[in-house]
């Protein structure tokens, strides 16, 4: 992921300023978030800790995935990211401890890290073991307060990865869906997100795109459970009002919409339904 | 706004604890506001980032002006207030830095700085030109972490303000609505801003009240959209539950509200409603 | 409450990195929140605020209380918390400063109290009178701008409690629900609090469930309002998914459950519901 730290400056862990975030599925209308907090301050008073995300749906791991790499690349070297989304809590799964490229992830071994595991080097996983960076009385549902957010603490405060545990080889890395080229040279692909105005992120990459294009990348067409969204274009407003159409989005990914509208909503989408980018016209 | 902090101590920008407050549509349920606290924490650390508000319309700029001001007000001077409601992102809306009293704002120029504009001394206003402040990659649909984030983030570094670009003189201001009088001395509003409560607040403010209530205050009545309200008072538990009224709300202005109720909700209020302070009698 | 920081290591205030939580039914959609942290950054830039929760309910004062002693418990000494729930702003109700152990409240004197000052020792409560730490400019609406920020403001610039007002004998301490025994030897109780995954939490400690259990804690079957929840387990995932139980909660008390399911929802379960823990086989 360094590569995409874009132009900013690099820091170290331990430089007095440590950046915590927390991604989870706890919502924010319970404590439990502020709970952590006050887990990690207590350990470290001068962390920001900051909220990446507490809405991601528990049952889509893999999405959650997706969605945690789409916002730990904006993060310095050195952040430590705690995400938490764990039906498994308080059963055997393991707390892992991993470091990708230059930040740490502290997380439940359940395949929450595929994605960012799968876009960057993965210099160590560790499993955690070490119960004195633990809270002392641990409870079977709350592994966010009692184990992760601790871990995520003594962290910040300078304690080195290799006191947590020992180096594991197989983390869970669930398989990542690739886009693929059907018999007619068109891209295939699939919903991997819907954000809160509707619109479907896929998991097509803007490579993958500049290289579909034989022609200029307006000519491309999306369509979406076999029915035409509308044109690639660079902006929302470059369709009408009410119109649908297709962005490079800010994942870096194409992204399918309706300009001022909610294609989600209006068309039922869910993810995992299917995308296709077309040439519209035959393929040469 | 300067006089408006009340008795707060004078801060300086470059004093080693800037505030960053973030104004959005983004919702909370998206890492979109935390991405944009990577951004600002990779160029300047020691930041407190605040969130003021994510949840205003973006189909209504002039209420989201509104609700900025009312919470801007309350932050010290030097403060860094970004605010993002772009339905516009990706076309040729500019991106502007604007100095309104002690404070800097940065935002798309679409209004959505009217009514801060409006109530204090605007001191400068630039167009955001110079590359080397924004994300070296930008997006087209996500300017908030691509160009106002880093402009936030230099800012709170210390850049000085006119390295970001040249001032510009016609920024985008919406005719703010004012309450009037109507012939029989009545004041004639409208409805701004609706809370989570479903209190209505009004673009009537105190000194107008003040100025039209002839005899005390509590004989004033509200009259919504024709209909009464209730009396003027002092504060909600003066009516009785589930009875209507209208307050000083704590923005200073006219607010109407149902005691433990949701007048919005039961009476179908939506912004731009008519309101009408009368003194229950014939005027003189 | 000293006995439950665990572990962790102790903090004085006045120590450069104050701690201010913030409590209340203010929501996220407006910008109430992060008016209050404007005000208290305003007078103590390095504050670290922290959202502990701001969706509780209104008409719950009791409820709210619980919820609010289950998040101060994992933060340091010297915390202080601002709860604003308070249904009478603007009418007779005292502002009130409580000492609880080594953490101090600011609140409205309406029993949002309770719980802590209930489970810890009160070294003192003080009604706050000293204008001189509040807004000049006080609304009759928003006292957790004009009031209780402040106050918590002055307190981590480290203003002692004893100028804030004199101490009082007589805060509203709400009788807090204990679970009893009925004539057969189980165990009665009542649910407290509901979360956002639909998991009802009673007000019965592990404490008296471990008195209850005869056997193998397994054998205690939890029934709410005369209706099998299932078998009290050590977590979630030990009954199918689907299947109901009870397990020792974060909170260190008995929580009913849907594994993978939201329990609340399916039932229709509110506050106040009754729950029995029984042994399953005629009691001794």
């Amino acid at each position: 992921m360094s590569t995409e730290n874009q132009g900013t400056p690099r820091r170290r862990r331990g430089s007095g300023h440590p950046i915590v975030t927390l991604f989870t599925d706890f919502g924010q209308q319970d404590p439990f978030v502020g709970i952590m907090k006050g887990v990690i301050l207590s350990l470290c008073p001068t962390t920001a800790v900051v909220d990446l995300c507490h809405e991601t749906a528990a049952y889509d791991i893999l999405g959650g995935s997706f969605l945690l790499l789409s916002a730990v690349r904006f993060f310095p070297a050195g952040t430590i990211h705690v995400a938490v989304v764990d039906p498994g809590v308080g059963g055997p799964r393991r707390p892992i401890l991993a470091q990708v490229d230059d930040q740490l992830f502290v997380a439940p071994d359940n395949g929450l890290l595929s994605y960012p595991m799968a876009s960057g080097t993965v210099r160590a996983v560790r499993v955690i073991t070490a119960r004195e960076y633990l809270l002392p009385q641990r409870s079977a549902t709350f592994h966010g307060r009692d184990v992760f957010a601790p871990v995520a603490g003594h962290l910040a405060r300078g304690v080195p990865s290799e006191r947590f545990g020992p180096e594991i080889a197989d983390p869970v890395r669930l398989p990542i869906p690739r886009p693929r080229r059907d018999p007619s040279g068109r891209l295939v692909g699939e919903i991997v997100w819907i954000d809160r105005f509707g619109n479907c992120i896929t998991n097509i990459p803007t490579e993958d795109l500049e290289a579909t294009a034989a022609g200029p990348t307006r000519r491309l067409r999306a369509i979406l459970d076999g029915r035409e969204v509308g044109p690639v274009v660079q902006f929302f407003a470059e369709v009408a009002p009410g119109a649908g159409g297709a962005v490079i989005g800010s994942t870096g990914h194409l992204e399918l919409f309706i300009n001022q509208g909610n294609l989600a909503r209006k068309w039922g989408v869910e993810t995992g339904a299917s995308v296709i980018v077309d040439l519209g016209h035959p393929a040469e």
